[in-house]
């Protein structure tokens, strides 16, 4: 046991995530920043995998990896058999990434536990730090995919067969790139899991504080929208006669911004992020059109009455457009409230340590809202920079905000390691 | 001189059309049916480049080639050193093409020659069949090329610059292909060029006849969109600080609609057939996107009020959107109006062979409209099925109009070519 407040070592937290963002490092010719492009299971990511896998064994973690590629390290508590106490989150990437979107809680879970060896800290509980495949679901098309299969939500046979653009399956990359692990996928139950994680939004930053408490994750609902039209000649075709896909998902676009911004659906947020016409030809009317739809909201009822109201605007598309759409779910997740205990205990532990935060609903999904649904969840926000963007290179952070973040979330950890139950 | 009509081979013509459109034949997924992709100069537009010569050269036509890729074939006249009589059109397709788009003209042209060949008729005036470099304007996005730089618009510096979406210029896939001839672009000017055509639309169809006589052809614009914003994260960025491309993407989409419907410039068509979202997450605004807008109209003054509408809606996006544009031109052709000399000889002619027309203006552009730059020119249009659609493989013709067609062709060329002067 040790109640003096432990502090990790903020320069060499900083050094890590510095030399991980290297890995995976591109030149953003939007932003003409160096941006991290690491999507799951490519050359980038296995790089990444074995640099962390290398520092949790020199940081004398156990490490073992499960059948869907999660990775977990573990250090022995007092009592082994006890239920662990798990930090993590992810080190894939979006294409257009910065340095800390998951590599915070992985490394500032990693820092934790070098900075208990070196201050021959023990545990009651053992402890572990994680990370899970496939976090972004930018490449397979499911995001919180190794943790929604770690919690059971999906299973190991839906999360293998699904497939890359190019059609790669995940069982295939996972063999190919040596990350099939021989554990199951439904590890032994955490007594406790948190996530530090950058906020990715500007309340911190707008409230004047470096970290804050999650208090869940709100409602995210993806959808694939096929639009089919004909083609035509840009030239002779009259416009009456048009059946043009491309217009038709224009029309979608745009109607999901009004969505947003009509306050009829909450505080709904609406991204289109990907849209491919077919042929794709400056002189031919698309004959087909393929999107994806981002929908977020904080109300589980908000969500269901969107998705009513955009499954109707579609349907209406023949009438107005002459096209006809198809709506496929890629992935739905309700509101998550994470656990009031542990909230409590994050809030008891900043406090003690002398930290001023906010209380916050995550704009984003996490691993935790997966892991939620097995053990009592909570997760720590750390400030971003540039009014906190993500998902692009000018997502920064500094080196106070990540140090408190993880000082928060390294005495949190040990509260609840040395708990010998709840 | 033969004041007695010809009448080509339909079977022989019809049976080389269907030959050329095996060549760069693919199974088009959206129509289930068999269609032609024969971008110019790539494998595809060399084969059928070399099958026509080979057709030419079987007609006994002497054929050269000029330092654009432009090819013509040439049957020596009575009076050899008169200007000739020219046919023609192009070879190369869109990606999602039909077996009629130019090889019509080409082809039809050939067998002209062969029908001539076939009953000994000798001609005044030289008659030559060409067929012109990227006419579609798809791989090296400058439509009309050849054509536009034999009759001196464009510079062949200019044309030998463009460049693909992968970076290889027009002058490296000449060299490369074997397409770089030795002649002049400037080429001898002809005494009268005509182009048969397939309609591309649904005019003559709607007719009920086979055969259209060209009056001119719309004014065409083309120019390319990049739109600038900013990328951040779908969850967390609220929809007030938002810099979306794509939505500024689908608000100009919406507006071109809207402009064509409104009545205020004319019968203007306006078409996106290319956008590309960037990064093209779903999870991501997106960052940029590029678009390419088609316009056309038969009135310049309408297309000088569209281009400017539109460059003002461009304009004002940073207000609306938070989304900066760059507006860059690709192409502009202005209305070209035909020769009434030729297009009347064509009239007399379709009456002598008892084939009814109609007179209308080309939607799509066509290389006859550069050629009539520098020689009396005018266009036959066959009736198209499926409603005259086109730049897709449900384009389609059939015999008796393809016959009914390069009949009025022949017929109408040799009163040109046994014409001394005009």
């Amino acid at each position: 046991m040790n109640d003096q407040p432990v502090r990790v070592n903020r320069d060499r937290l900083w050094d890590t995530l510095m030399r991980l963002a290297r890995i995976g490092s591109y030149r953003d010719a939007a932003t003409g920043l160096t941006g991290v492009r690491r999507l799951s299971l490519t050359d980038e990511d296995v790089l990444a995998r074995r640099q962390v896998i290398a520092w949790m064994r020199e940081a004398d973690l156990v490490v073992r990896i499960d059948r869907i590629g999660n990775v977990y390290g573990r250090r022995a508590g007092t009592y082994d058999d006890l239920p662990c106490v798990l930090m993590g989150s992810h080190i894939d990437t979006v294409a257009t990434a910065g340095a800390f979107d998951g590599t915070l809680g992985v490394l500032g879970g990693i820092e934790v536990v070098r900075t208990l060896n070196e201050h021959d800290v023990t545990t009651l509980r053992p402890v572990e730090v994680g990370f899970f495949t496939e976090e972004e679901g930018v490449r397979f098309g499911t995001d919180m995919l190794g943790s929604a299969v770690a919690a059971g939500r999906l299973t190991l046979d839906y999360a293998h067969k699904l497939t890359d653009d190019a059609g790669a399956s995940i069982a295939e990359e996972l063999v190919r790139r040596g990350f099939a692990g021989p554990e199951h996928e439904r590890r032994p139950i955490p007594f406790a899991y948190i996530e530090c994680h950058i906020e990715q939004g500007p309340i911190l930053a707008a409230a004047g504080v470096d970290v804050g408490i999650v208090t869940g994750v709100q409602s995210i609902s993806w959808q694939r929208l096929e639009l089919s039209g004909a083609a035509g000649h840009a030239g002779t075709t009259p416009i009456e006669h048009r059946q043009d896909a491309g217009l038709a998902a224009a029309a979608v676009i745009v109607e999901i911004r009004r969505m947003c911004e009509s306050g009829q659906f909450g505080e709904l947020r609406g991204t289109v992020g990907k849209l491919a016409l077919e042929p794709g030809q400056t002189n031919v009317i698309p004959a087909s059109a393929t999107m994806t739809i981002d929908m977020r909201v904080p109300d589980d009822d908000a969500m269901t009455a969107a998705e009513a109201h955009l499954a109707a605007f579609v349907a209406d598309l023949p009438r107005g457009y002459r096209v006809t759409g198809r709506l496929e779910r890629m992935a739905k997740t309700c509101v998550v409230r994470f656990n009031s205990d542990v909230q409590a205990l994050l809030a008891a532990t900043a406090d003690d340590l002398g930290l001023p935060y906010v209380k916050a609903m995550s704009g984003a999904g996490h691993d935790a809202q997966e892991i939620a649904a097995v053990c009592p969840t909570a997760m720590i926000f750390v400030a971003g920079e540039n009014g906190g963007v993500s998902h692009t290179p000018r997502e920064h952070s500094n080196p106070t905000a990540c140090g408190n973040g993880v000082d928060l979330l390294a005495n949190a950890m040990l509260r609840l390691a040395n708990q010998p139950d709840r």
